[in-house]
């Protein structure tokens, strides 16, 4: 009760007033830190062994840990593994929204500032971005359950061009075969109202907008491109007809 | 004696039969051999621990030598792994010319072919195409000789472009301030004749190829798309419109 109420106290101050003393952090709370901890070492051991080199056992020796303490927070090397794909999607997740919600309505502006906020978050993390966006890691098999963070950058990229065609008459569904090439049911569902060609467009404007990510990250467009800001604002625009107009 | 020229007799009838003494192969034949036999180790060994796993102990440990004999073939890491990269990328290179030699002179079908043989080749060689166009290996750099070998396939693409453009009056150059943005030096002489602002296309068509197969063989596709040869197929249409119509 005591440890609750100091708890309360720093988060509203003037609740708990009464002179409580105040605690070490409960067991879950320093569990929680640990495994930030665990995973911001393991952060930093990507970029100097990428994910495929990546084990418990170094990065339990990087926090001057015994190995066996860190199988209570992760049993395995792809348990890890999960957590560090899970938080990477949820942060550039979480960077589209925010890039989104600071638009006003203009799709076409929504759209720019979303691939913007991707190539931001991939510069800004570039090995995160690999372990998201690059090379698979041999022997891994991502579990089901990170697609709701997987899905969250494509899920405002799909909003925006489900809004771009609210007031459109939807048009006559070309007969190109896409019934049976695409997912429709989950096409139809991320963008309602969206002829089946523009949704077909889409996937490859987002495949185009991480392809412009990683040639650049990658360093593929040594050689062809000086300013690469410009040229990928040039890119997007490009990509941006395809599915808005 | 009677094993080498039983051999050589198989090999080209007729022509040992005046008792010419065969030899052993010569000491670099005997290198050359040495060098392929420890490259597709080391391939092997991609699948299983990544490019940045790749160590020459375990490949000499593989192929059963001691630590020591691997280094008179490649004295370091990064000496190996750009023999992998040079060959990865001359394969590529050769499987995009062999395509585009198949084809008629229609630069669609021509472009077409280019990316389907892109495709089937990263599909494979996933490990390769991991190697040189997924995450970059880290602390290695390339060094600048690669650049031949990397060049070949997008000299293809080009050579494609500037064909279909040979005969079309050039068109005033629009003045987006492409000539600040990209390498204009480079991409006039890869692609000579070729519009400033259709050259600017080029390069995004070149990602997006790549930004689709990499998306289906890294597994961003799933879920959306169902028959991702077709859906590929169409993808590349749309892209060939930007540098051809």
């Amino acid at each position: 009760m005591q440890e609750q109420c100091s708890r309360i106290a720093t988060d509203r101050p003037g609740v708990c007033d009464t002179g409580a003393v105040p605690t070490q952090p409960t067991r879950a709370q320093a569990r929680i830190r640990q495994i930030e901890t665990i995973k911001s070492t393991s952060r930093r051991l990507l970029a100097v062994h990428g994910a495929a080199g990546l084990s418990l056992r170094e990065v339990a020796r990087e926090m001057g840990l015994v190995s066996s303490a860190i199988y209570r927070y992760f049993s395995t090397r792809d348990e890890l593994l999960t957590a560090l794909i899970v938080d990477a999607y949820n942060d550039l997740g979480a960077a589209a929204e925010r890039a989104v919600s600071r638009c006003d309505d203009d799709p076409r502006v929504q759209l720019h500032a979303t691939a913007v906020a991707i190539r931001r978050w991939a510069q800004r993390h570039p090995h995160e971005y690999a372990l998201i966006f690059g090379s698979p890691v041999p022997g891994y098999e991502a579990p089901q359950f990170t697609i709701d963070a997987a899905t969250r950058v494509t899920t405002v990229l799909s909003g925006i061009v489900t809004s771009a065609w609210r007031d459109r008459s939807p048009g006559a569904s070309a007969g190109t075969g896409l019934g049976t090439m695409l997912e429709q049911a989950n096409l139809e569902a991320a963008m309602p109202g969206v002829p089946a060609p523009t949704r077909a467009r889409a996937l490859m404007v987002w495949s185009g907008i991480f392809g412009l990510v990683s040639f650049e990250l990658f360093g593929h467009f040594r050689g062809s491109v000086r300013n690469a800001s410009s040229f990928f604002d040039l890119a997007v625009d490009e990509l941006a007809d395809l599915v808005l107009s």
